[in-house]
C-alpha cells in the first residue's frame, strides 16, 4: 500500500460511532468474507502504515495486530469505504485461518436450513495456537 | 430458502447489541461486497420468511425491506454466522444497484491511494429513482 496516504482527509469522511468503525475483511483471491471487526483511528493509521490489519478489540479495550499470536496476519492490498462512511472494507491476503475457531473464514456456519450447518473444515487446531 | 427454519435456535447463537446485529450484503455471483447494515430479530425474522432481504434502519428506527422504494430487491440465498455469533453474512441476488447513490455497490471507494478514489461506474441515476 502507498504510503503518501492523507490519513486526516480519509478520518474526514468516516463516521465513527464511539469511535469506532465496522470493518468487513476480504480475502482478495478468493473473495470470500473472512471476518468482521472494529477499528478506531489509531488502528486504521496502523494498518495503512504497516501494510497488516490491526483492529480495536471492544473486549479487551485495545489495538490488536490480526495474527499476533497465531501467525495468521493479514496483508492489506485495499481499503475501500462504504457510501455513508460508516463502514470499512479490507481486501487482504490472509495467513492461515482468519478465525480464532480454527476456520479460514469467521462464517463457517450456515443458517439457512432448518438448523445451523458447519460448512467447512478446519484448517488448524485453536488449542495449539492459542492454548485454549 | 428453506421455510423449515428453527427460528428460536438461531436467535439463541446470535450475540445482538442494542438489539441489532451487523450483517454483511455478498453478491452470490461475483461475489462482491455490496452493504453492511444492521438487522433487528423481526428483520431476519422477515427475510427468512419472504427470502427478500430486510434491514433495521437506525437512522428512521424502522424494519426496511431493501429495494423497496428503488426496486432494487435482494434474494437471500444463504445467511451465515460467525464464530461470536455477532455478524451476519447474507449471500444475495443483488437487483440492479446495492448502493443508493447509484452504484452497484457501496464500496465503490478505495482509499488505499493517497486520496480517495471512486472505482466503479454509477448503474443508474438516484435522482430518477429516490427522487431526491
Amino acid at each position: 500500500m502507498s504510503r503518501k496516504f492523507n490519513f486526516s482527509e480519509i478520518v474526514e469522511e468516516l463516521q465513527f460511532q464511539n469511535n469506532l468503525i465496522v470493518a468487513v475483511v476480504q480475502d482478495i483471491k478468493s473473495k470470500d468474507v473472512l471476518m468482521v471487526a472494529y477499528m478506531n483511528k489509531d488502528s486504521i493509521k496502523k494498518t495503512i502504515k504497516s501494510g497488516k490489519a490491526h483492529f480495536w478489540s471492544r473486549s479487551r479495550e485495545k489495538i490488536w495486530k490480526k495474527g499476533e499470536k497465531s501467525g495468521n496476519t493479514q496483508n492489506v492490498h485495499e481499503i475501500c469505504m462504504d457510501c455513508d462512511g460508516d463502514a470499512l472494507l479490507l481486501k487482504v491476503e490472509q495467513k492461515g485461518g482468519a478465525c480464532h475457531k480454527g476456520y479460514r473464514s469467521c462464517f463457517y456456519r450456515n443458517i439457512s436450513e432448518d438448523k445451523i450447518k458447519i460448512t467447512e473444515e478446519r484448517i488448524f487446531n485453536p488449542k495449539k495456537v492459542y492454548g485454549e
